[in-house]
């Protein structure tokens, strides 16, 4: 039905011998404290293609390779420049940032989205604000032939970075210098130049903890009372993304509530009580919605023939939903059929501007 | 305490009769379609510093002005040259994406960080994809003296952004085609050239809607069964930011289920059944904790002299979860105090990877 955006691979582990072997070639492996200290840089690894089965070893997906059968080549010591450069038969990119690397990583996949089944090996180097810090990583790149993306605030690590890496003939990129630079021309003042993992914790910070946490709470109906204070209340029957809607848009600080219409189960009367211009439907067509329940009725170790799944039953979830749907035409109705809920969010919060645009104009838009 | 990232700014609500005036002044200002077809591009947008208050109207913090007290001045119809260019009061910056904009927002955001108290507008256009659709958008640009920041894949729209913002002297930068353009070459294959909107959901997005509905489902020590089917287990006392990090760490895909400890409430036997390595302790400054309680309690409109919020509790509870980490010398436990969410969870998931590779060594490493 769906093609895959990535390729299905399935990395074999290494032998115990094998890794130990790897480990052994690395003189400049060392321990790391648990709890470091903010100004320790480290890095994990992330793979665009990680191992589909959820029974591999937690958190092997962040640092093994996608060709990681074969162990890599011995490395020689950090430090000391390679007579040849052995290349990596897979390709790498390695994601180096002053603060956590997520906004770099969002980039870069983003970015790879172009690129499937390239099977890159992602590797995230997170808080590097020396140029001792920095160094190695880049070392290391050039003797494995690999990418360096990287968004470092501080002028002098960014120039260093620059020059390093055309020194040592390894291919860069700065992800943000060029936004921060424009951004201080257009502002007409200079940045702070301060990683973000450095700077005190917004408002807007503590603002969206408290729009998870309340979201949370607030999933599958579970507190009505709830509804009068969410920003936003999803309704809709079961498998219409409810749930990963909510927490996307708590992400933005955003309050909200989810309810599930089920067939012959009232509404509570705290939705009637709630604002009803923060209410919004979710549906989707049939026969979509049929294949996502028997998908979930398999994956639970069901039989798809239990009502859930079937077509007529569903058929009349949703002309119950409509039905709610109808007596509430102040409430819009947002269809998820084949969309992502990146794209649903955004589609909700548009329809709910324009609402709110519609009523503050004293005439309608023409 | 805490100094704000951002300006606390409280944006005066315009009169309805100035925004009414402001909307009539749009002759450009059409009727959307509640659910619209994905080829149909729109904008809202996004206040870098949003009214604190939340009583304010529901999506406002997406469209209203930092500045908007005042009405903005009247504007020619899109399409035509204006004889002189009114510039905005207050800066803002158009971010121009052909999928939902969220990577490119995300990136703006984080250069921002670097220019506090600028009082920037963000305004988000989402699924443009023609140059039809991008014209009007640059002409506004150039009208208002917006910034304009893109993220396009079609190689003919990022040319034209490029040449017709060059014409209109409108300041624009491209954020992700140079590194589609080095992926390109370090790949050596060319890009898809699609919007990821346009690309089908792929194995990866399933797995991380499925992580999100684990983790939702399996806070708060909801669902204890849930413990051995998590790909991490977090544990701590009320208010270790368990919940935000869940759902941060299930955004990545990570099925995650958190325990509250509570003084005097025994654990649950399914947390010594589940697979210990999975098992991650929070902990946090007593100070700290005490101030964050009390703050809570304010918030609830309770008094801070409950037990929750007073010193010598708090103390015993984080006492009573000191015995059970040492009673469990193989959880690494980590300390949130100061910490973004975002950084707990990269070293959660650092700690547990060196903990992964330390396993499979044959000898420590030195």
């Amino acid at each position: 039905m769906r093609t895959p955006r990535f390729r299905r691979t399935e990395p074999k582990g290494r032998t115990a011998e094998e890794r130990a072997n790897a480990k052994v070639s690395r003189p400049d492996a060392r321990e790391k404290k648990v709890c470091r200290p903010r100004h320790v840089h480290s890095d994990h690894r992330t793979s665009i293609a990680p191992a589909k089965k959820r029974a591999a070893a937690l958190v092997s997906q962040w640092h093994r390779s996608v060709r990681s059968a074969a162990p890599p080549p011995p490395r020689p010591s950090s430090g000391s420049r390679p007579q040849e450069t052995p290349k990596l038969t897979s390709k790498r990119i390695d994601i180096l940032s002053d603060s956590t690397g997520e906004t770099a990583e969002k980039v870069v996949r983003a970015a790879m989205l172009q690129f499937p089944h390239s099977g890159v090996d992602l590797r995230l180097h997170t808080r590097v604000r020396t140029k001792d810090a920095a160094r190695p990583i880049l070392e290391r790149a050039a003797q494995d032939g690999a990418l360096v993306v990287f968004t470092v605030v501080s002028p002098e690590l960014r120039e260093f970075l620059h020059v390093a890496s055309y020194e040592m003939k390894v291919e860069a990129l700065d992800l943000i210098g060029s936004l921060i630079g424009k951004l201080s021309v257009y502002l007409d003042r200079p940045p702070i130049n301060m990683p973000s993992g450095m700077l005190p914790l917004s408002d807007e910070y503590f603002r969206r903890i408290e729009a998870v946490e309340f979201t949370v709470k607030s999933d599958d109906g579970k507190e009505p009372r709830n509804f009068k204070k969410a920003d936003i209340v999803l309704v809709g029957v079961s498998r219409t993304s409810k749930t990963p809607l909510s927490t996307l848009l708590a992400q933005r600080g955003l309050k909200v509530a989810n309810l599930p219409l089920v067939l012959g189960v009232m509404t509570p009367p705290e939705l009637e009580e709630a604002p009803q211009d923060r209410i919004v439907g979710l549906t989707i067509g049939l026969d979509p919605l049929v294949e996502i329940r028997k998908a979930r009725l398999r994956q639970l170790g069901m039989s798809v023939d239990t009502a859930y799944g079937l077509k007529e039953q569903v058929k009349e979830e949703l002309d119950y939903a409509d039905r709610i749907f109808k007596a509430h035409p102040s409430w819009p109705v947002v269809d998820v059929t084949g969309r992502a809920i990146e794209e649903t969010a955004v589609i909700i919060l548009e329809t709910l501007k324009e609402r709110e645009a519609a009523k503050n104009s004293v005439r309608p838009p023409t």
